[in-house]
């Protein structure tokens, strides 16, 4: 304690326990408290508190915004929780050489607002756009609405600096806009969760905002014909900067909690264009038509930028109305991040409603449904054991029927706890390798242990919520 | 032997003499005759050949179309070449679920034809299109003159299979647009240079084709001014789907060999802009004026196809060019794939250059100067050591220099043997971690042994030239 007080100065590192607490959770259903809280300055002090870690073998969980779904950052076997936030710089943006660099905790929304400026942005555009950090985004291969036009956060990861779990600060990948010199360490890192190294700073490729864009909602009868739209549209080809589907339960909980902002309708498609001016007008003209010959009930464009926001502000509360539909019961992520062949996506928004059905769990099924990535919210009463159950089991076949249709359990938010056991069944010829390559960069498994291929059994484990069946 | 003819077949099998003396050769400087070649159909055949190689320590060095520049491809020692180019299936292209699926000895060319009815690409475009495969590819993290717009590679992998030194079969990635479900091997593959594993098969992301292009041919009175108008075209912003710089040693190469198809001046600058139509016409406008107003001599734009041809091959003949440029020597690829931020490639065009009048050799400097990829080609008498060793120094400036302006070693073409000195100075803190996964993968290090980080000394070693102080 006094050594890692030393390594960082008293005033950030804290063993409180209001601290502790606060730190044990993130956006997900779990909470564990740590043994202690280290808000780092620099690259150097990360390296020192990892020496320190690794000669006493203390478990260390890296924390971003704390925005995770799926568990990434409770530290399931105590120890540290270093929280990034205060490496929090733009270190540099080069509109000539199309990069940036920003410290590990960078929020998502302070480098776009950056970026604007240059005419330049990041675009994955995660749903917590506002609090997520880029450390954390790298770390879960994060990813949102525009991904399917511009790719993951993968696909903009140049180069990175990271700790690994010994101390040693390894400066994996370049400056440049591609490299081919050994092995792409900066690309393993994305999406290792914590588990292989601390990210410290991240070089980014940066890409042209798109100088306009405008907006169709399309309103079907089923989700069959809402599917039918995304791959006809996809099928052009033309690519959507995004496409958001919505069930009907999305649907009802948004108009209820937001006084009816959508039709009224079995399924919708929130399409949007952009690009140069031209090219909105023309590709916006296509979506409308494919939208009507796909069986569309109402279809409206517009290029108003206040009606988009009302739309896509419509689609983000989902999460929130989804959490009013029904008193006491919260609305819980569990399987909440499945990735589908796109032209598998009716067929996955069908079979989750079925298995809603079967198990009498309210499920709302929306998405990027132009990449194939749904997202399903659960009510449940974190009172009642007896919903938890049903709960595990509705997510365990929705992962099952996700399976069998070649999709994965996880598109954008990461393995952490809630997939793990559904993560062991699809990785199965994946995972020695991962061990293998977790016990060389890590061969006292401090860095973020316990998670992953090292979960074992349920996940109704370490709850945040008040059930005691399911408090460790 | 006779193991591995049971295992694929015995006319998938061969140690006749002109066989090993073939398979010894890549498009490097460095030939080295194996034990062996094989040509497996499945990766049931690879994994079994794997599982006699591991079990008897023999190397396996996997081989796509050969045309790797660094030596990716020669069995250093010995052993096993795996030639996958009878595993040439494209087998998937889903144009509902943007991708496709290939077996790893598709050809590159082969695949972009199979997609172009369907208004699709596999975008990375390297030099050697018409012969290189996916497999390799991958491997070597290959692009060429579209990645400043469409990206590398490994932008572009989604999933792949790969057989494990142990044999074992890997399924890494997904056939879906994104995931974060666990390490992403399928990019680590990305890369490794069949250090790792044998790919044996690849799924890809596939792109809208654009449907049109147009090319301004720039000509300039120094490299300076044409380093700023690429610069300058990238602020605007503004993204080329290629620009292509020349110096003035390989203009006045293309103009000597193919009777002046190319303007007689310092510096040029190749620059294609794609799209729709409207926006083609609009950055067609936007780079003939920034060339013009950074100081151009002559700017010519085309929007007809056999001009852009005509333009096209010009730079393709590169190479070609300068290995007729004087007789009795030999143009080599040795420094030939550097890669530099943007901003400092008019820098590294006049250190290469200097550095060439210091050590009295001939380099041409070209390259896809828009993602700050430069290539250069030196001509060496093959036959006489002291022009490989004044050829040896200048190399190792030139990645100094390329260094000391933030830049890697290899944009494109992996490092292999020719650069594997230099990147040893390039990746210091890099290399122990690559080390600690090579040895978790593959612990008896049979998979392309001797390469990268495990080549010890001086390039000239192993040459195929008959210039007797550089045989082993």
């Amino acid at each position: 304690m006094d050594r890692l007080r030393e390594a960082v100065g008293p005033e950030a590192c804290s063993n409180r326990t209001a601290d502790l607490y606060t730190y044990g959770f993130d956006a997900s259903i779990h909470h564990r408290t740590p043994d202690m809280v280290i808000q780092p300055r620099s690259t150097d002090q990360v390296s020192e508190v990892m020496r320190i870690a690794y000669q006493h073998g203390i478990p260390v969980v890296p924390r971003g915004g704390g925005t995770g779904l799926c568990g990434s950052a409770v530290p399931v076997q105590g120890g540290i929780v270093m929280d990034m936030s205060r490496m929090d710089s733009i270190l540099e943006i080069s509109v000539g050489d199309l990069c940036c660099v920003v410290e590990a905790g960078c929020v998502y929304q302070d480098l776009n607002d950056a970026l604007a400026p240059h005419g330049f942005w990041f675009p994955p555009s995660p749903g917590s756009s506002d609090a997520c950090q880029i450390g954390g985004m790298v770390a879960a291969n994060a990813s949102g609405m525009k991904a399917v036009k511009y790719g993951a956060t993968r696909d903009y990861v140049l180069g990175l600096t990271f700790v690994k779990a010994n101390g040693d600060v390894v400066k994996a990948g370049t400056r440049t806009l591609k490299d081919s010199s050994g092995y792409q360490l900066a690309r393993l890192m994305v999406g290792s969760e914590g588990t292989l190294g601390i990210i410290t700073d991240v070089t980014l490729k940066i890409a042209a905002r798109p100088k306009t864009s405008a907006m169709v909602l399309a309103a079907f009868p089923d989700p069959e014909a809402a599917g039918r739209c995304v791959s006809a549209i996809i099928a052009k080809p033309l690519i959507p900067s995004s496409l958001e589907l919505m069930d009907s339960v999305s649907i009802d909980a948004v108009n209820k909690a937001l006084g009816n902002p959508l039709p009224d309708c079995k399924a919708l498609c929130m399409i949007e264009v952009d690009g140069e001016p031209e090219i909105v007008e023309k590709e916006l003209k296509i979506v409308e038509e494919v939208a009507r010959s796909e069986g569309a009930i109402t279809v409206e464009a517009t290029h108003d930028r206040k009606a988009m926001n009302r739309w896509n502000n419509s689609r983000k509360a989902i999460m929130t109305s989804l959490a009013a539909l029904r008193p006491g019961y919260s609305s819980v992520s569990l399987a909440d991040d499945m990735v589908l062949p796109i032209s598998k996506i009716p067929a996955a928004v069908v079979a989750y409603q079925r298995i809603a059905e079967k198990y009498d769990v309210t499920v709302a099924t929306y998405g990027h449904a132009a990449d194939g990535n749904l997202h399903t919210k659960m009510l449940l009463d974190p009172n009642d054991a007896d919903s938890w159950q049903r709960g595990e089991k509705a997510v365990d076949e929705i992962f099952e029927a996700t399976l069998a249709l070649g999709g994965s359990v996880t598109g954008e938010h990461g393995v952490g706890i809630s997939k793990a056991p559904n993560f062991h069944k699809e990785r199965s010829s994946v995972i020695p390798t991962m061990v293998e390559i977790k016990k060389a960069m890590d061969p006292k498994n401090i860095l973020n242990p316990g998670k992953l291929d090292q979960w074992e059994g349920s996940i109704l484990r370490m709850l945040r919520y008040p059930c005691s069946e399911y408090q460790d």
